[in-house]
């Protein structure tokens, strides 16, 4: 259909606005009652309030009556894991029996695990399995979709996770954004020899990857064990070198400083931060880089909460995802996530809508077209069974989403 | 349909027994691969593994193929309070944005907020909206729920809402145990004459309700400012002589001793027992109470967990719940509670599976018929769209349920 109305819209709660709000500003929730919203095409023609244009449909109309429920933006995951071989739920249950990680690692567990799985399936294997995830996502109300690679740590087989992204763009109706992270753990091959690897990323990867048009943005795990400071900027300057935005998983564990180097590189995000220090949150206050924090990954390993008040308070734009990756966290419930940011970020609700909107297109290099209810934008909406948005911060557990409308077509 | 054959199980996993299991016990777990379960007129005749009795339907047959997935027992949410007016999400908004609970109280919230929106909504009014959690409880796999009355605080109000509970049952799948909890806190019209209140429940109320045969047990929230010892002790002891078993909100916030009294009153279950001391242990491993855990009350309100290692160190039996209820739990996600249970009490997926289906059966008075799957029981069962348990207690905030079976039907 060409056009849709959507009428009987008892609250519309959105961000406004082009790029990620911070501050004070992250709270700001226009809030219309009694509202419609004119889509054609996929984009927003006319959001307003009263009488709507027309009331009834033909000549390419369709009407949908929204029952006087709140409708929001399409939620945006900014930071997922979207494609991986396997699960690892043994780790788990060995790890609740008493093993240590040490002990699950030495038997083939943890990232190396996924890893080998990754390699061994086939790229229509892979597709398939993003596909029930991605549909899954669309689910909680989630229309835009960021996806790293990481999980082959080989030329051929990161270009292969990739593609499977690639698939799946225009094929359902989640969009997604790509991120190459070869720099997310040394692959056996080179467990010896990072240098070689690092190397490796930027002599063939990242030229390969960006002259195929794989991703938009290269990430890099920079902690301890994994990547240093020194290398993660190197990764990341010669991803910027060759056109790829740089993220970066930042301050996790230890504060090595990912945060600061995120500022000075003109990040677009930095993800995680649970150790972020204070001279970290002025970095990316004056870079611009947005906080991409990560709660549910702090609830399932039973870690600290990245300090979101702190980012509001130093005027650095927060936003909020998944992290959905088969170890540290096997969840793809972005609703979730909003639960935990008012319980254990002490976000506000209007806070988290930006954070999972606005913030989360920011973050992802669309907020120029995604993220907010304005004319202009993409017809991309949530409504809700809720009349308000406390509601949904507060009623956890449940999927909320009454009907998600993609670029004008309800899902 | 008569009966109902369901193929191709690829693990069956339940506890076995009609009683509630402790220690070593409560992870017990009977795993059968390639299995399946004949059952008639909601009854199971048969539980076996390899080739199935019959594998055409016909004669009154249904063949249910469950595509090799794990099969359980019907979850049971042993302790919710069911019926209830209005959500209270505003409370939630409001303690983010700052404000005390003694300013929210004073406004008007908390627990007298919902008194009021249930005294003020109809029987049926209530009924529509329990019906709506139910239904949402079966869809997260629950097929037996106990439901709490303790919002109308007056014999008629108290006397409303246990009829909601009682027009529910049998009108739709899941099925229900009924508890009187008019000792849930003082009304307002008792707020200066706790005697008086503790005598009308005594002296009206139990009789009351025990007469119309509304309620088989009787619960009490024995706490600092709500009833004391003294109190609960009158209140269980008069329900008990009314034939009404035993229930008791024990050592939530502080270690009162409801603990001791639950073993001492030969409780069926206490509940919540974060603050249990040894002696309260103790005291219910002696009496056979069962510890009816609610730790999605815990993660909602920023509390500690009750020790849930404690208990099954102790031979006491744990039972899972999820609570339900619009103020220090707006969740009825059983599924959740699973995964805290695992993440936050450190219990094992057996451990956990026992506590939500057998224990949490023993804790509602049904082991004898719900609770496990084996020859005479019930036929109530969840065919998850997972492989093994370990993966129902990872993969958290998906509904991981593909099919409930209630009775011996598809629901």
């Amino acid at each position: 259909m060409a056009k849709l109305l959507i009428t009987n819209i008892g609250l519309l709660a959105t961000p406004a606005g082009r790029e990620a709000k911070a501050g004070a500003a992250q709270g700001d929730i226009l809030k219309l009652e009694n509202a419609w919203i004119l889509a054609e095409d996929g984009v927003i023609l006319e959001v307003g309030t009263g009488e709507p244009p027309m009331t009834e449909p033909g000549n390419g109309f369709e009407i949908l009556d929204a029952g006087g429920r709140l409708v929001t933006p399409g939620l945006v995951d900014a930071h997922t894991h979207l494609v991986f071989g396997g699960f690892r739920q043994h780790e788990l249950a060995d790890k609740l029996r008493g093993k240590t990680y040490l002990e699950i690692l030495a038997a083939g567990g943890g990232i190396l695990s996924t890893l080998k799985a990754t390699r061994a399936a086939s790229e229509a294997q892979l597709t398939a399995k993003a596909l029930a995830a991605l549909r899954e996502m669309l689910s909680f109300g989630v229309t835009l979709c960021e996806a790293k690679s990481g999980y082959g740590l080989s030329l051929e087989e990161e270009l292969k996770q990739l593609r499977v992204v690639r698939n799946l763009q225009g094929t359902q109706p989640a969009e997604l954004v790509s991120t190459f992270l070869g720099a997310h753990a040394f692959p056996p091959e080179y467990k010896e020899d990072h240098e070689g690897y690092v190397r490796l990323i930027c002599e063939e990867m990242i030229p390969a990857v960006a002259a195929a048009g794989l991703a938009e943005y290269c990430d890099v795990f920079c902690e301890t064990g994994v990547f240093t400071m020194e290398e993660s900027r190197r990764i990341l300057e010669c991803g910027l070198a060759h056109g790829l935005k740089a993220k970066i998983h930042a301050d996790e564990i230890d504060a090595l400083g990912g945060a600061q180097l995120a500022g000075e590189l003109g990040a677009v995000s930095a993800e995680h931060l649970i150790a972020v220090t204070e001279k970290g949150i002025e970095s990316m206050a004056k870079g611009g880089t947005i906080a991409c924090l990560l709660p549910a990954t702090s609830f399932y390993l039973g870690a600290d909460y990245a300090p979101a008040r702190k980012f509001i308070e130093a005027g650095v734009p927060v936003a909020l995802a998944t992290d959905y990756n088969p170890g540290s966290c096997p969840s793809l419930n972005l609703q979730l996530v909003m639960n935990l940011a008012c319980l254990k970020d002490r976000m506000t609700p209007e806070e988290v809508l930006t954070a999972v909107t606005l913030n989360g297109a920011a973050a992802v290099g669309r907020a120029a077209t995604h993220g907010s209810l304005e004319a202009g934008k993409r017809a991309d909406l949530v409504i809700w069974n809720a009349a308000d948005l406390d509601f949904i911060c507060y009623r956890f557990g449940s999927n909320l989403v009454r009907t998600v409308v993609k670029g004008g077509v309800p899902v």
